[in-house]
C-alpha cells in the first residue's frame, strides 16, 4: 500500500508489530490518533513507557507489581497451603475473577514449548522448587495450565520435579465447558469426559 | 477487573481508548510490550509522537502529506479535470488501490453528521468550492462517499454549493458488490439496483 506520509507508513508498521493486529486496523489507529488531540497520543505513549519501564515483578510469585511483593503474596488472608501454578498474568486474572480461588499463584512465564524454543530453563520453575522445599506449609500445588500439548509437558515435567516433596499434586477439571453442546464437543475432550467421569 | 499493577492499569485504559480495542485485548497488548524487548515499545512510541507531532497536511487537497503539498497534487501525471471528494485519507488509499482512478483528490476530514455535531463548516467544504473557483480547468467531481444517510447527505450539501459552476457532478456507483449473492442483497440495494439498471 502507498502510505501518503513517510511517518504515517512507520507509525503503521510500528502498531502492526502488536499481536493480533494487521496494516489495516494500524492504519485506522494511526489516523484516530492523528484526528484526536495531542493529549490523547501523549497520554497513550507514557502510559506505555511507564508500564515497559517502571513495572516491577513480585519476588515471590513473579506476577506483575507495584511492589517488591505483589498484593495476592502480601495478604494475610490468602491460604498458604496451596499454590496455583499458572502460565501468565492473564491466568491470574481469570482465575481471580472467578471468586473461588483463596490460595496463591506461582507464574511460570511460560509454558515449555520446544518449537519456539522454550525450554524449563526460561521459566520461573526452578524456583518454584526452591520455594516449596523453603515452605514446608504449602501442602498443595495446582496445575492450572491450558490443556494443550504444552500445557500437559510443563505440567508433567513440574510435577515430575516435586515428586520428592510429601504434595498433593492436582489439576483443574478437564471436561466439556458449562453451557456447552455434547453433540459440538470435540472427540477427545468428549472421550476424556467419560472416562475421567465423576459421581453425581 | 483487578489489574496487578497500577501501571499495567492505567496502559490498559488508555489502550482500550482506541477504536476497536476492548479491555481483553489491550490487556493481551500490554503484557505482549511487557514481554518484549524495550526497544519494541520505544520505537512503537517514538513513532506514534512523530506521526501525531509531524504530520502535515496537503494545503491544496487536504489529505496527509510529508510536505506542504501531497504526491497526488504536485504530480504532473494526475488528470487536473477531475475531483474525486472523499471523507478521509482511507478513501484515498482505497481508491488508490484499485488503480482505476488517475485525477486528484479533495479529502472533506468526515461526514455531516448531526447526532456527532459535525455541520458543513466543521469539514473542507469552503475550501473546495474555492478551489473548483479557482481552477476553471476542473470539469467533474466524482462524490465518492459511503453511500449512508450522512454521505448522502453530504453528497447533496455539496451538490447544491457547486450548482453554480459549470461542472459534471456524478457519484460512484452503487449496486450489489462483485461476487455478492442477490438472494442474500438487503432489499434497498436490490431494489436501487434495478430502478437503475445499465444497459448490457
Amino acid at each position: 500500500m502507498n502510505y501518503p506520509s513517510r511517518l504515517v507508513e512507520e507509525a503503521v508498521l510500528e502498531i502492526a508489530k502488536l499481536p493480533g493486529i494487521g496494516k489495516k486496523s494500524a492504519l485506522r489507529l494511526a489516523l484516530h490518533l492523528l484526528k484526536s488531540d495531542l493529549g490523547v497520543t501523549h497520554r497513550l505513549t507514557d502510559a506505555l513507557l511507564n508500564l515497559r519501564e517502571k513495572t516491577t515483578f513480585c519476588t515471590i510469585c513473579h506476577n506483575i507489581s507495584d511492589g517488591d511483593i505483589c498484593q495476592i503474596c502480601g495478604s494475610f488472608k490468602r491460604d498458604d497451603s496451596i499454590l496455583a501454578i499458572v502460565q501468565d498474568t492473564r491466568d491470574v486474572l481469570a482465575i481471580e475473577n472467578t471468586g473461588q480461588y483463596t490460595g496463591k499463584y506461582h507464574i511460570l512465564g511460560g509454558i515449555i514449548s520446544p518449537i519456539q524454543g522454550i525450554g524449563p530453563n526460561d521459566l520461573n520453575i526452578e524456583s518454584l522448587v526452591e520455594r516449596v522445599r523453603n515452605n514446608p506449609e504449602i501442602k498443595e500445588i495446582i496445575l492450572a495450565l491450558s490443556p494443550t500439548m504444552e500445557g500437559d509437558t510443563t505440567a508433567f515435567y513440574i510435577s515430575k520435579k516435586l515428586s520428592e516433596y510429601n504434595l498433593k499434586v492436582s489439576t483443574i477439571a478437564r471436561g466439556i465447558p458449562i453451557g456447552g453442546d455434547l453433540e459440538y464437543t470435540d472427540e477427545i475432550t468428549l472421550g476424556r469426559s467419560i472416562v475421567s467421569r465423576v459421581n453425581f
